[in-house]
């Protein structure tokens, strides 16, 4: 329906380091991003795959935030080291990743993602 | 599903004035993203949408450009005048304005957003 098939925000929303309710940034979203954007430049799917940069998702404690799109899919707490299961699981099989979801999206079990 | 029932994104990529790609920094986004967000805090479904700043969502020539999830609609060439139609239409009564589609949209006439 789309322009992409699955379209990935990752919060790379900047705090002053002082400030209690944290952030991405300050978490590492930057590193993230770039990872999974060269990551998925190599995937033949990567046409049908866009990793774009966000501001502030509203999810800052359970950062980094990453949300995606059209599936509804957020994820907390990523890593760099998440990575290569968040590409082989949820973009290449369209699973989804339990001890990734965000606390809110814990007890929703009826998500699928389109394989590509 | 997720955590927002409609999550708008709207690129704020800067680009040099020199670039023949343009910018949707350059087209005023800033302006429509923030009276945007403005403008939604003052409606009943506040709480259910999200005004979100994006990066590069790469559709330059059309911008400024919005997507707008889990629905996947994309508007472009979006100026603050358009913002209350939008609110009206789009994010109120869940209407597609066909005007603002982008141009690989506009073939597409089975998008339903969920009325609110």
């Amino acid at each position: 329906m789309g322009l992409y098939e699955i379209h990935v925000f990752v919060c790379e929303n900047e705090r002053d380091e002082t400030d209690t309710r944290g952030s991405c940034s300050l978490k590492g979203s930057r590193e993230v991003r770039s990872k999974l954007k060269e990551e998925v430049k190599k995937l033949p799917i990567r046409n049908k795959v866009r990793i774009n940069k966000a501001g502030c998702l509203g999810t800052c404690n359970q950062g980094v935030s990453m949300v995606i799109y059209p599936q509804g899919i957020w994820y907390g707490k990523v890593a760099v080291e998440d990575l290569p299961e968040i590409i082989e699981r949820t973009l290449l099989k369209g699973e989804i990743i339990d001890r990734l979801l965000m606390s809110f999206m814990r007890k929703q079990t009826n998500i699928k993602i389109k394989e590509l």
